[in-house]
């Protein structure tokens, strides 16, 4: 395990007592903490017990940072971007989780590709990231038209936001992976911590962390 | 029947025999002809019998136009468009098909979404439309980033070019219907003809013709 | 944005707090305003912070016109059909939207495939139209049979209806693309805002407005 | 097996030499012969070996009749009913069959759902009756106009005719399936032998046969 | 409409007060009455409005014969055919309509694919019936096993009993649509409704009703 | 690598000079070959190059056995079980791949579920195999019934065989993986290598090899 | 039915009553006893009419042992292999069915393919069992690994675990059908029973139970 | 564009004639080309024309280098890893579009999971690469397997190879997806060119080139 980066636990289907437990464990080993899908009504008995822990609701993660990892502070940033309110829970687990992990993030989130213009205000904080991660929903073309615009890698994010034939999350997906600008890879529906352990693995390397 | 409209034959599946003897039956009743989806090869037969008619290898359409329908001729056009040279032969199916009822058309052809200034680079064109057709294969976003620059009616027409995670158009097609941008509404996967029938009702509405 | 339409809010996924307060926003801003997809529990607390507005049950829209929009009154007016109770909620939402952006509806509600004399009997009415918007669940249908019939634009507004093959409005989705009649052009399932946001666009074409 | 009932052997992925084989055993047992699905170049070499028997090529049928069924005949007849050219094999197919089986068959083929006019042009034939094959293709929407006209039964018949969205005959089958008329049941894609099958015991029933 | 078949209403999606105005409309049009998937909380306040009518909660189906049938008492029977508890549902559903409109009915419920032996101790009643509804949900094997040792046309009716890789009926459908039996069509996943209606029109014309 | 047991290549895909290549260098180590989907064209050059070798062109299998299993001859057999004509590759497949490996294998082959009574008639020699390979495509469901009928293992090979709804064998793998008799476990579409494997693999288990 | 086999009573969708009733039935009868999925809040008062069966909340189980079966104690074993806390439900359902039934087994519970060292580390105990049940959720890819690494049966079953693209199991399914390793074989998403039914099938016949 | 970056063109579906113009206009400008997608016999007529160019029959490109890349020659290098002959043509794709664009790349191609000790043999390689290219086919795996191996960024590439349940490549697809190791980002199935363009970028970012 690289320094600095948290233990990662999958709250999902987990009970408040197993990830009472899991946290318990980890913290006899120093370690950082990050505990990813957990509901409002999970979060608050668990933070009752650990309350030097954090909760972000938007993004259903709880953190704790202890160690400090070897940061790239000043140097570079990871471009979190999105379309608007939809997509906010999966951008801001993208966001916290590439925080948590020790680097820098901007958030770039009124941008749909519905309107064009707004995207193109902020080209240039896109331009000079490191790496991007894109998340959209509905039909997920956000990633295609940054991805020719920037010249770094950027990981797309689809998500669940939408109905019909969204198919939840299919249709974003299939255009994420059908993208004809090159260097844009793709992680699982809704998966924004995927999204950002791959893009903070980039900036470590790029940063030399 | 509208005035000027041609007779549309659906070419796919029918023998060179079978179509030969519609254009025979169609020719005595003076009307003007459009047939679709009509492969080189079986195209040369037929023109051999009947040799005042067109045919356009890319379009794949055979067409008569005897009867001049009432043009809007001057005052209004339909933009039909799309990113390269992958979509030409739906984007073409369309372009001809509206021409032949009797409308203006502008080819708007190299404009894909990775590359999104050559696109603002013909903005003032595709604006001035009465109506426009969208042609797209792979993800199919080029109509959301249309949609949300024009104020008219646009017709998606998403095509089977891709390959993998596209299942033959499905990727493009369900990326159009789940359109953030309002106006748009979409075709089945490669009818260039049908996206080219609706635009021209409305442009016939719009121009009184 | 053309004069008179209002401003759209996506309800859905949006809590009560958010719509209130961009709500109070827009109407800062002087513009009409139309609210989506909000359920009956969502509309009472907004409504009581917003009395001028008002909400309809059925479509669950919120909407206000304080700005009247340039109308073709008296001029021309969009069909909205349908076969009867299931597929109402989709229809009203198609049909309220179109009011509030200024155009006249005719409501032909009562006129499924399976009893076709029934449509039969309002086809005056409808062929007069400019516009059709044609919603329908279960297998689709309505759409082809009444593209067959008019010579109008219609947009195909495939619902959710149904039960088992019908794949939550995939069946209902399939049919509408693959009418065999011309002229018919589809939105997403259940998306009777879109279904009306396009033919407005094409009704105030028609009416120069 | 009913007496005149033919021995039906599935022509597919048979060769020529294994058809010849089962024809041949089963004339020794002065049975009456269907096999469906034979290509035309497979059908030649089988013709010649045995020249009593009828080959279609449309249908793509090779069949004989020894033994007379005991026939129906003056008594009631089954409709089979298509749209145009494009469904005609299975219409055919269907068609044939129900003859081989010593069934009265009307034809009535030119009646699409996009047209209704004609459909109802025919409707007294199609209304009188024993019971209806519908074979469609496209939107497959034939079945639920036609069953909402007769109170006989219904077997609909997808066809893969289509193209796009269309995905094989996929969409057609799922119309069928979800027809609001009552009296449809519904049978494979390009079944048109089974749809006949299933006609032909009906009408077996209702005539006492 | 034939004489002595009910008014049939979908109660699914329909409220309590849309139901109990139809039912109060019909009643004065003096019919009998079938509404279909009616849940037991939704029962209770329309059968206190309308204490005459019938409710079965199995099969979820309000019911009312005021006219009697031109019945075929003593003449045939229509055999409904299932595994066992898990698809009761459904088979009743079919085996009440059928006996609301008019027919006989006979139910042969514990005869599972994976008990052959059982199926076989009930062949004879099985193959005595005019036509049979065979009931399956899980693989839906039962229809191509009870099609092969019966001579009468058969309606296969899927259920959407089963989990994982059942996909909600789908294997079932696919099964049925597929078997190698002749005589088999299908209806709709859970349409124990449409499989009798079809199984009714069938009996009427095999015992001249 | 258990003793006797082959080499196996998987042929599909691999050039002529490949598989000769690979043959060549496995006889230099003396042991089994076992080369599968080798079409009958490619198949001819190379036994030409490696005359000892045998060829099932049904199976579409090369062979060789040059070292003896220690066999379980005279002790049990592995039940091969399929309806007809249709399966026979993938059933003979299977059936040789089990004798190379050095197991009795029994063929059954006329014995589909629309005929129950011949699979019955086969009964008892089904019963006192060790382990059954059902093959079935269409609908698939001939190892539910066998599953029901015997107490031993039962490795399901669903096949690609069938049309329409059939979707290239998903309908008859749906089937399988369905199964309402326990002791059912099924391999890919198309498989009867794996199904045998599997079944070789316990047939060495319970006869101690 | 085998010596000491217990009846199996699938649990889901019968009521409290149901399953009490069964229960006593098979008790008269002096059976073992297997009652599966069934939820905590039905398993409380079918455990106070019966308050000698156990229930097993994890597994959903319950169960009852009065006739020993003819066991294989000291043996044999059968290893239940998962990766950790989220295929917890599915492994214990076989885990218990398979000793329920009378045969030994060893838990291998922390082993996923992201961490194979892990794995490896309980190698020996895994290749000892005379046949193995690996349930995996997410990607599925455990059974891949583990056949590569035994040479005994294997019978793998997904689970439902994961989100987005894993469509309720459907990718772990599809995973272990495609598995390249050899003796591998499949059950339904979920079916920790049925894998264990499998597997206690093979072990007897080993261990010549 | 960056310095050294080829000028790529998606030979799929155009013509010779349409690839030797494009080839010619870019020679003009100086730069490095790449052509994806070209078959072998539309290769051999292109490089008569431009000799200077050259053709990877395996890989189907046809690339030429003039200008060099600042490469980052003895600094690290890109892990290009398969299981083996089916997924060459992916991997080599892969490979030569790194090496093209001026990256360094080892080849590790014989480590399926299948036999998982192949895969540590060369564990060391493997973790010193700066980013890891992993291809695979059939159940796709391997990528979740090396994922959890590795620190350093990994781009998974599913291939279409396989069959019957494999459904082209979307069994791999959705693995990957599915992915419980970190750090694993996906591309479309066959898609060798995008993952090397995904690494490369990432791989200058690491070594500041
Ligand atoms: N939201 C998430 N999506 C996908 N994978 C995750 C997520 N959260 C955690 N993980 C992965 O799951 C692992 C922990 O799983 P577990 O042991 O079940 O808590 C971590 O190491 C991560 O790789
Ligand atoms: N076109 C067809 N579609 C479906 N089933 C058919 C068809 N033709 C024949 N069959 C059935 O296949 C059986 C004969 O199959 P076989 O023995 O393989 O020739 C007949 O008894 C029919 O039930
Ligand atoms: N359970 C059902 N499944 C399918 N169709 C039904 C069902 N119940 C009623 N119907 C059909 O729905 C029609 C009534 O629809 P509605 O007017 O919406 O109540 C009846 O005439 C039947 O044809
Ligand atoms: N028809 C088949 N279907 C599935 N797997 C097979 C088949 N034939 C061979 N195999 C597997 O493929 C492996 C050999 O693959 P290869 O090295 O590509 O020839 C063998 O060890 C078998 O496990
Ligand atoms: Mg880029
Ligand atoms: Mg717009
Ligand atoms: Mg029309
Ligand atoms: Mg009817
Ligand atoms: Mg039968
Ligand atoms: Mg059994
Ligand atoms: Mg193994
Ligand atoms: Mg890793």
């Amino acid at each position: 395990k690289r320094q600095g980066f948290p233990e990662v636990i999958y709250g999902e289907g987990k009970t408040v007592e197993q990830i009472q437990a899991i946290i318990h464990a980890i913290k006899a080993k120093n370690n950082n903490i990050l505990v990813t899908r957990v509901a409002k009504e999970k979060a608050a008995p668990i933070l009752e017990v650990h309350p030097e822990l954090h909760y972000d609701e938007t993004a259903r993660l709880i953190y704790w940072k202890r160690e400090v990892a070897p940061a790239n502070v000043g140097q570079g940033y990871i471009a979190v971007i999105c379309a608007g309110t939809s997509d906010l829970e999966v951008a801001e687990e993208a966001a916290i989780t590439a925080e948590v992990m020790g680097c820098n993030v901007r958030r770039i989130y009124d941008v749909g590709v519905a309107g064009i213009h707004r995207l193109l205000d902020n080209l240039e904080e896109i331009q000079h990231a490191t790496v991007s991660i894109v998340v959209a929903g509905m039909e997920g073309a956000l990633p295609s038209v940054v991805g020719g615009l920037v010249s770094h890698p950027l990981i797309a994010v689809p998500t669940s936001v939408g109905y019909g034939a969204n198919f939840q999350g299919l249709s974003a997906l299939l255009t994420m992976l059908n993208s004809c600008a090159s260097g844009v890879s793709v992680v699982n529906i809704d998966n924004g911590f995927g999204g950002a352990y791959n893009a903070v693995l980039i900036d470590r390397l790029a940063n030399k962390a």
